[in-house]
């Protein structure tokens, strides 16, 4: 059943999961469909059709339970117990997701950190430890961690993959400038700012606008 | 003609570009396409395809100049020139953005902030003046902004974004876990870096890895 649900489903159970958080931050126990998809453009029909894919929740006329919901997608998601996760490259990007406190929200747990500069390895930033890289291995084995954000530079993006694959890493949220060419049964997700910027200002120009 | 490139060689042209200026940062000159591709996992062939859009650069057994095909990529692109850009939401991804030095590598100047909190405005941060969100008509149409970067909570996202476009802007990168609802003719790209990672987990999770 799982690989019938559409991206798209799953990126709008993401975006309703942080407005639910958000309405329970706020105190609100109980929502209806209008009021959590009406601040994110969505539908209540494309709400309440993306959580068909899973089952109902809540009750017409009621309304849905914020705190029941936010069990609910997130066990769809995978997000409701917590994943560990290792930064690799701890330059402005690395030291920025090490220090941000609100990845544990979604339950996500940097668990270890690594570099390959000896003057930035063996020292604490928070709770988190800098590893040399050398010691990947052993530390991404032992405390089982099976997601890594790649914040290497672009020349050492391919070859730190293959090492995290080797790893153990099944998944890696990719931010260099590559396109990183690994075994099939890993998952890779690229995020690039400089390049969405280029390609918004590449289409402002072709366009005329 | 510029309608006909695919976006897979626009993403590709600006991972170019990047590999172009590491090169040129470290010295080189001239390069060879397989030196230039080989660390970003394209083949030559698929370099010389994507340079064939815009007209052949380089010769054969000679290579490419460095210098000159940074400047012929960025022409390409648009950003040959430098573009604009103001940043509305000076939280924690806001702040890092004013703050990051690399953007004026890519061409990308911060030319104005805004932020709606008054603890914050009227303030520097570097030689970026925090400026009250009421203030963005006024400050966006005399320096003629047309690009942004939308760092605003979820919840204010979608009217944050309506007034941009009000105020002259073209092209938004947005950051919030919102679909955007705006005029055909603005173009829009979505970054979520915690939505991306709910995502990879679901992927392992639904695919037993």
């Amino acid at each position: 059943m799982a690989a019938e649900i559409p991206n798209a489903t799953v990126k709008r159970l993401s975006y309703y999961l942080r407005s639910l958080r958000r309405l329970k931050d706020a105190g609100v126990s109980v929502v209806s469909s209008e009021e959590l998809v009406s601040p994110l453009n969505i539908s209540s029909a494309q709400f309440r059709k993306d959580l068909s894919y899973f089952g109902a929740f809540g009750r017409k006329g009621v309304g849905y339970r914020v705190d029941a919901l936010i069990g609910e997608i997130g066990k769809i998601l995978g997000t409701d117990s917590a994943w560990k996760v290792a930064v690799v490259g701890t330059g402005r990007l690395g030291s920025a997701f090490i220090s941000y406190p609100g990845f544990s929200k979604f339950n996500f747990i940097i668990a270890a950190a690594f570099d390959n500069d000896p003057s930035k390895t063996e020292k604490f930033r928070g709770s988190v430890k800098i590893e040399n890289i050398a010691r990947m291995k052993e530390v991404i084995g032992r405390k089982k961690i099976k997601l890594a954000l790649l914040c290497v530079p672009q020349h050492a993006a391919q070859k730190t993959a293959i090492a995290l694959v080797n790893c153990g890493i099944r998944a890696i949220l990719n931010f260099s400038p590559v396109h990183l060419l690994l075994p099939e049964d890993i998952t890779v997700a690229d995020v690039d700012v400089a390049g969405e910027l280029e390609r918004l200002v590449y289409t402002l120009k072709t366009s005329g606008r």
